[in-house]
């Protein structure tokens, strides 16, 4: 009856530094490349759309990066986050694993966007920066860099995915709420919005290219990208550094680290903490990044340069990648739905210290509803597939008799996302198939690079 | 810089007692009446659609309840809750006021009814019922108890009003998501539900009939009430007594307490632990409770004894009322619209011990989206109210000169509710008129009874 369940942490304990994964690699991931030249990314390549503040953090082979006073304060709004014990689901499994939870979605967002949200704002106000441009699809990103800009006194504009601005008016409200401004993608405002007028529905890759030409092109204007680069999967570090405070107070250390992967900064977030210590102490520790089997980058995507954009706008990036114009199946998992990965973790997927696994949205779904009838909290759609491997794991520690702890990101609740629960309720969700065939076309038209070996 | 923003609690600290305020109260307020007698309402009455443990804790002159093991285990899945002092708000007021508010949006239905729905469930549980029945307005309660049914392993059936079930299908898939059953009021599942067809779009008083109407037909199921109970408003403070620990962590203590009403729990979860402290070491602390001025029960209602439901299956409660079959004006705040109040709660009103307020629909949504620009977190539009109340009171103590501790229950997150925000920020809110005809009509149609003095 009496064991603790929820581990809370002071804000005294709030990370005084993010981890810097870089330092650790035995080798740098390939670097990506200026698509114009084919040399290296330099740091003036970034710096028509970048503070140098986060370009510095981009290219950083420092262990530990410095977290601003200014951030910290601002992180104390919600940080830091519980620890939970899901002992009501180990119960209802019957399992002899531990199972711990990290749960972000009682951020003001709802999500662990506003992480790596609020020291963007912080850096680009801090070099004289008037507004922010970035493109969102479900809304979670919008919605957090619309916060941070608030809290900065940034303008904040955000270009978002056409049949989510249609669909989901309510992640618009709370961009709008905070102060931003939202624009439907595509847009008659930039070049890159008019010349894909034709794919009326949008993608997130054309709204990266609408966003990357209004900061490139306006002087007082930077660009903020949600999650994919080095210095986003840095700020998203403040989680598994205080898992691991917290579970020295559980007396515990996972075996496997679970989290979904979209761009891949929520999973880094939780991950990256432990894997170095992984590294530097030679733990036998296990990683799993779960995705969606409609958009299958890490299992199934092609190790490549490619744009991080669908115009071509942006510079190459080594990553698992199904195409920079190949359009995803309409899974509800808005935040999954991107053609490529952050490249620090395609490398360590690459290189096996990182599985991948590609998840079906029916058996998220079954593995949400389990969770919320257990655990209390309904968990947005994204870590559901995390989730859905939690339980597999659970489930194979208790076929093999083991005592197995496993640490998953639940990364934001699922209260925006009630019409696909109600979907799945009804029978009436179905698995959208993987359209092989469209991304084989899609890498014909990959640009021309060196391989990636 | 560095001053304490957040003040959290180890799992340890959820209190092991409820505060029972009738213990402290000079004289007791005035007895429910059983309509069909006249006589003052005995525990057998209620015997037929509640547990003994309820009742016995409805009837408690004891100062304090123990929580049982089984209800602190499952407070456990979100409590503590945060205090956290609002000094970004402070700032943005330029006041010299401190602002503390106690956040309750965290729990896994984003609002502050699962601290009752949790114990509801156990005792029912204890006694052998296997099904609750209940009504919701905009589907906060409903939820609630959907998710602790789940937890006690009950069947769980909710009344939604009509309106709200047409238009808010996401509370249905959350209590669909945790097991519950939902049904459109006025249904035909009931005889209150049939004499009632032609009012289709519902009302909480007509759903409160219908379930229990389910309850007092069936052995083994029994209702459940979300609000206006004693023992309700006893769950709820929890909140209070928290917020007592952590304001000794922060080394204040309220001059002011304020929370918005509906049937009453939430500010009664929040002020009456302090009342307490007021009452027996003889402080000067105020208490507003903040209501809507088109649902103006407070401050515009009549002192008399009414029916809790719109057909009158219900006790007669003394309770400031606007009419058991008056039918409030459509605003966004559902959880605000009965036409009466917690009897405990009125007659500190009408004796003066505490402050009611009316607030307009805009003003409301004007502090909350004040609030969300300086703290982040969205507000629900019902404790937005509050919000409101706090804001004049820390401008008040600027143009006095006056340090002012305030403290309010930000009861829930507005995650739900974007699409009021959306009618806000797009200036197509309007501010419903209170429909004072429609009252006196409707006091006329009151039952026989005592009056009040």
């Amino acid at each position: 009856m009496s064991e603790q369940v929820r581990f809370s942490l002071p804000e005294s304990e709030i990370p005084t530094s993010w981890v810097n994964i870089a330092a650790d690699l035995p080798e740098p991931p390939p670097a990506p490349l200026n698509p114009g030249t084919g040399e290296p990314l330099g740091p003036d390549d970034l710096a028509a759309i970048f503070p140098m503040g986060l370009i510095e953090q981009e290219v950083s082979a420092e262990p530990e990066i410095e977290i601003p006073d200014e951030v910290r304060e601002a992180y104390k709004l919600w940080r830091p986050t519980p620890l939970i014990r899901a002992l009501r689901l180990e119960r209802a499994l019957d399992t002899p694993a531990r199972i711990f939870y990290k749960y972000e979605g009682g951020s003001p967002a709802g999500s662990h966007k506003p992480n790596t949200a609020i020291p963007q704002a912080f850096y680009n106000k801090r070099e004289g920066v008037r507004k922010l441009s970035t493109e969102t699809g479900a809304g979670q990103w919008g919605s957090a860099l619309a916060l941070a800009c608030q809290l900065f006194e940034l303008e904040c504009e955000v270009f978002m995915v056409g049949v989510s601005y249609d669909q989901k008016p309510y992640r618009r409200a709370m961009i709008e709420t905070w102060g931003g401004t939202v624009h439907r993608s595509p847009s008659d405002l930039t070049d890159a919005g008019r010349s894909q007028a034709e794919h009326s529905s949008g993608s997130l890759g054309i709204a990266i290219s609408e966003a990357v030409e209004v900061a490139a092109s306006n002087e007082d204007t930077n660009y903020s990208l949600g999650s994919v680069l080095n210095h986003v999967c840095l700020h998203q570090t403040v989680i598994g550094s205080e898992a691991i405070r917290q579970l020295e107070l559980a007396g515990a250390y996972p075996d496997v680290v679970v989290g979904c992967v979209g761009g891949g900064s929520n999973f880094a977030g939780i991950a990256y903490p432990f894997l170095r210590e992984k590294i530097r102490r030679g733990l036998q520790t296990r990683f799993i990044a779960a995705e969606p089997s409609a958009c299958p980058t890490l299992t199934r995507g092609a190790y490549r340069y490619d744009f991080g954009d669908t115009v071509g706008l942006t510079p190459l990036l080594p990553m698992y990648t199904l195409g920079h114009d190949f359009v995803p199946p309409p899974v509800h998992s808005g935040g999954l739905r991107y053609h490529g990965d952050a490249p620090g973790l395609c490398a360590l997927v690459h290189n096996g210290m990182i599985e991948a696994r590609a998840i079906k949205q029916t058996s998220a779904f079954d593995a949400a509803v389990r969770f919320a009838r257990s655990e209390g909290i309904i968990p947005a759609p994204e870590p559901s597939h995390a989730l859905r491997v939690v339980i597999d794991e659970a489930e194979q520690a208790k076929q093999a008799g083991e005592e197995r702890t496993i640490l998953v990101n639940l990364c934001g609740h699922g209260h925006f996302d009630m019409a696909a629960y109600q979907a799945y309720l009804a029978g009436e969700l179905e698995d959208l198939e993987f359209p092989e065939s469209e991304m084989e076309a899609a890498l014909e038209r990959l640009p021309e690079a060196p391989a990636l070996s």
